[in-house]
């Protein structure tokens, strides 16, 4: 309960800063928003209202998933407003006393036709729909994990690694031969671990499809770690939190091409590493990466990393491009993922999940680069 | 390519009926719309531009997916607009000759802060963005299935179908015996029959669970078709486009609350099913399984079912819901999946995929309740 009214409250701190009366988070088919999540406890389909003031409501499909996981001072069933958003807006307002005249701030996904429907539905509110309303506000604060969200890193990243020992066990034995072996292996082991699911769709690309970054279907009937090079990219959703990993796994002549980019991408993952600290800028971090690859004449064509949390890409960003102004801090989980890839000697990708801590960094996962010989 | 080509002749004599010249389709990360694949073979990120003259124009992320996959005259890669979709709508307004002053619909979902920028890129157009727009219009065509999407259909279902008897084979051996067994032989089996993927996360419900319409997480570790009633709710995409069908198995004492639930849901099933033909309102197929329900005193907390196509869930509709308006048509492929839920004695729901004829409907898989005794 503690941990949830901490988060709301820096929200609201937030908010009343920035002279926003009210906040609207929406979590629905077509329109996910886990924030709802981090800040109630609650995992379903539901609205969620905080207002400046610290004070909140939750607007849920479920009542008794609500009744069972939120941690929150006042429910009201969607129902209550014969499901309509624009209803429940209006009684929020009323029930929470917004007063007429102030600021009101809408997601940034909110769509066009329902960001009119809001404003007729409280004609006497300033509503505020843009990138940098609360839907920001609230990214930033989930970037940075507190610690029940750094114990649970910790727990999921232990099934990780488990998972990753197996995995390396079953692919050497024979035992994991085709990418749906691998992939439903995966599928198992987590939920007899008490996980919930893939934390996204897990990919597992044999040597014939791993230079595609994304391989799609992202697993198949086709044999896997045969001659070549394999990629395996699979995350585990533990209490909603995901981790984030890459194996790549290497069978037969690594001499040339191919041993140049493993040599390659398990620098570029040391250096870029041990480049994480607070302060440090993630553009920075992802340049170190470009730099090692540049100097043998290889690109990467996809960002170093990314955030993890209550969804597989969050904030911060951890990649080259200018427009990056992200600096790491204390508490961030991003994810270091270098890959090459190439038609002909296929891709190669390693990819663990660093947390940031007030000195340094501590590398959650311990993917690799498997040698079968 | 003639198919694609007749689909967008469609839309666009939708557009020109309404005075519309240009409408945008996108598909991307948080506003996944498979309209493009529909309109234009191409399965991944993309904007579309359709104008009512019938010409149009791709925008791919991926140019070699394109290459290989989009049936479309004119194709211009992402990156040539810096990856900004207000430029690509300036460039596709340029290109297509679209007319200052004309009327440029956006998708319904578009966010409000999109809306403006869109604005902003091209002042000298009307945008427009509604419930009512070509968002609304593709999906009306969506829901009538083409020759070549009714041929998909019957080979979904065929392989849905024989996973069906492997699975009831497999439950009644004892080899299928935990809710991950039964959804991980699905994924492995559709993916050595050439199926993508899931149509979405398959709901294995055990026992202790199949109360709830939806159990979360959707499959665990735990035991699957002990004494009870277990719920298994699945559906395999091949080519994109999904089947969706529900299957309940009985173990153990199934007189009173058991039987009756078992026996009404039957019920529903069969008389919903053979109220479908074109003309008929869906509302008032949803109407029949609510009466058979209503006359011995439940009542089901869910829809009758729903269109089915490269979504698990679109048009039309098929619910009691007053405002629900949609008739059946030749081509329609929808879900018949009445379900009623107890605590006490579990849920029982039994699903399949029906395609409306000429004349009637055609039942294109065969779920079934199985009684293990």
């Amino acid at each position: 309960m503690e941990t949830y009214r901490k988060r709301r409250g820096a929200l609201a701190s937030r908010l009343a800063d920035e002279g926003v009366a009210l906040a609207m988070f929406e979590d629905t088919e077509g329109r996910r928003d886990p924030s709802i999540r981090y800040f109630s406890g609650h995992p379903g389909d539901a609205l969620l209202f905080i207002a400046a003031d610290g004070r909140s409501l939750l607007v849920p499909w479920d009542v008794n998933m609500a009744a069972a996981m939120a941690r929150i001072e006042d429910v009201v069933p969607y129902t209550d407003f014969k499901r309509s958003p624009f209803a429940a807006m209006a009684g929020a307002v009323a029930r929470l006393g917004i007063a007429p005249g102030s600021v009101v701030d809408l997601p940034s996904v909110t769509p066009y036709p329902m960001y009119v429907d809001y404003v007729e539905a409280c004609p006497d509110h300033d509503f505020r729909c843009s990138e940098e309303g609360s839907t920001k506000a609230a990214a930033a604060l989930r970037a940075v994990k507190d610690a029940d969200e750094i114990t649970i890193y910790r727990a999921v990243s232990a099934i990780t690694d488990a998972a990753m020992d197996e995995i390396e066990a079953g692919v050497r034995s024979g035992r994991l031969a085709s990418e749906a072996d691998v992939a439903l292996f995966i599928e198992r082991y987590l939920r007899e671990r008490g996980c919930e699911a893939t934390g996204f769709e897990t990919l597992a690309a044999g040597p014939s499809r791993s230079f595609g970054i994304h391989a799609f279907p992202s697993y198949t009937a086709a044999a896997f770690a045969t001659e070549g090079m394999s990629i395996l990219d699979f995350g585990l959703s533990y209490r909603g939190y995901t981790s984030d990993v890459t194996m790549t796994f290497v069978r037969g002549r690594t001499d040339g091409k191919r041993a140049e980019m493993i040599g390659l991408v398990k620098k570029a993952h040391a250096d870029a590493v041990a480049a994480c600290r607070p302060g440090v800028r993630t553009r920075d971090v992802a340049l170190i990466a470009d730099a090692v690859f540049a100097e043998k004449g290889y690109v990467m064509p996809h960002a170093l990393g990314h955030g993890v949390g209550l969804e597989a890409h969050e904030a911060p960003a951890v990649r080259s491009r200018e427009d990056n102004e992200w600096v790491l801090a204390p508490g961030h989980v991003i994810t270091i993922e270098p890959g090459l890839y190439d038609p002909e000697a296929g891709g190669v990708r390693l990819e663990d999940d660093v947390l940031i801590t007030e000195t340094g960094y501590e590398v959650l996962t311990h993917a690799r680069i498997v040698d079968l010989g």
